[in-house]
């Protein structure tokens, strides 16, 4: 018996004729029924994903992934220094961080300097910091440097909008690149309506690449609300240079939609 | 028109009878031919793999668990201090480490305190090292220390064989199970007959669980060509007890098999 494709009609010469739809209707009661190894639900051809050989290569990959995190995580707790504040830190701290309030954080001048090029240069060339075992803080307040210290021996905080907006003007003074990475991300992660003016203006201030463009097209999607914003007038009392900027993308962009 | 699936005949009531090997023939012709989303390569049932939108979270976790590790391995950057050796390190070094050439490591008491609880005890309860600022030591030559001081500052280390079981006695002696992981495992993934017998005397020595369990089932697997290795000679004349758990385990071995 063989088959063609063409018509839907069986000829006596026992030659079965099989129509498309024919086709459909046989295959959804007899044949092309898969069974998914993942879900384990039924498909059919047109849902079909992967062979069997890279389900089961993709399911290694995913393993070996996983492996490779737990590793990683495992070197991270080794690396990671008792904070300063820890008894075992303190005891051979040998640097005083002075805040306005008074009050001293302990630290550890090879870490600082490790984490920090600021905090060396500093450090390095035997200015009054080095010599006095202290750093006097004017412009940071003690719980934000607790914090930011913290951070230089566990590269570990549980941020909120305040925090990463905090630390990341530390961080972008001491120089300390990675920690104002962790900031910026967050700050992009929770962009809303609301607070897009105020972070587009913090973002340019703070050379924050990502959260200004981020925060701009966000603007840019929602520019029929921008001037009844009590931030619009602030920010064109403020930086009016920063509300032409956002009004030459929007043309930029119409131009290119245009286009 | 309808499907039965008994035998293999047409009937005049143009009811199309299709049997088993006609539904192959039919499908391997027309249906149930799908393409793999992954290797782009045609396959039939029975190679099915998972439904589409399996394959498209499959990649989307893939794609999550890259990021995850990227991030993972920036925080391990940025949490590695420069090693000691380094200028910027031994800037403020509160520590020197002599070892039996007379060659000196400087350190920080702070780092060595937080990675080794025994260089921490050492150096808390104010005892000798702690008053003069050196450790001595007697038993480990400065290569290898120095190395391991540096796994304490970096958590970076290249190992070959001879490294790793130097690496693995430091390790265990002051007490960080990190390093001795990394070690164990290495000496696990490179173990091969030849070296089963003295990594299974080696693991015994130094408590390393994973790497006596590989290297006994290895010698179990080989009992054939045991007695005829020098090791086993060695090992029965320093440690015969060890030669006994190896014969009581081949005993238990083969009773398991039997049952």
């Amino acid at each position: 018996m063989e088959y063609r494709f063409m018509g839907d009609q069986v000829m006596d010469d026992g030659v079965v004729i099989i129509s498309g739809v024919e086709r459909e209707r046989a295959r959804e009661m007899t044949i092309g029924r898969m069974k998914c190894m993942s879900c384990k639900e039924e498909y059919f051809e047109e849902k079909a994903g992967t062979c069997k050989e890279c389900y089961d290569e993709a399911s290694e990959t995913e393993e070996e992934l996983k492996k490779e995190i737990e590793e990683l995580r495992a070197n991270i707790s080794f690396l990671r220094l008792s904070p300063p504040h820890s008894s075992l830190s303190q005891h051979f701290s040998d640097l005083q961080i002075e805040t306005p309030c008074g009050r001293c954080i302990p630290a550890h001048k090879a870490v600082l300097m490790s984490k920090s090029p600021v905090f060396r240069a500093m450090l390095e060339n035997n200015m009054e910091e080095s010599r006095s075992n202290t750093i006097k803080i004017t412009d940071i307040t003690y719980e934000v440097m607790f914090t930011f210290i913290d951070y230089l021996y566990t590269a570990e905080v549980t941020l909120d909008e305040e925090k990463a907006f905090d630390l990341l003007v530390v961080a972008e003074k001491y120089e300390v690149q990675h920690l104002k990475n962790v900031c910026e991300k967050y700050l992009t992660a929770t962009l809303n309506v609301e607070n897009s003016l105020a972070s587009f203006a913090f973002a340019h201030k703070y050379n924050a690449k990502h959260l200004s463009e981020a925060s701009l097209s966000l603007i840019l999607d929602n520019m029929q609300t921008l001037t009844t914003r009590d931030e619009y007038r602030e920010l064109v009392a403020g930086d009016p240079r920063l509300v032409v900027e956002i009004y030459e993308s929007y043309l930029a962009k119409q131009a290119n939609t245009a286009a």
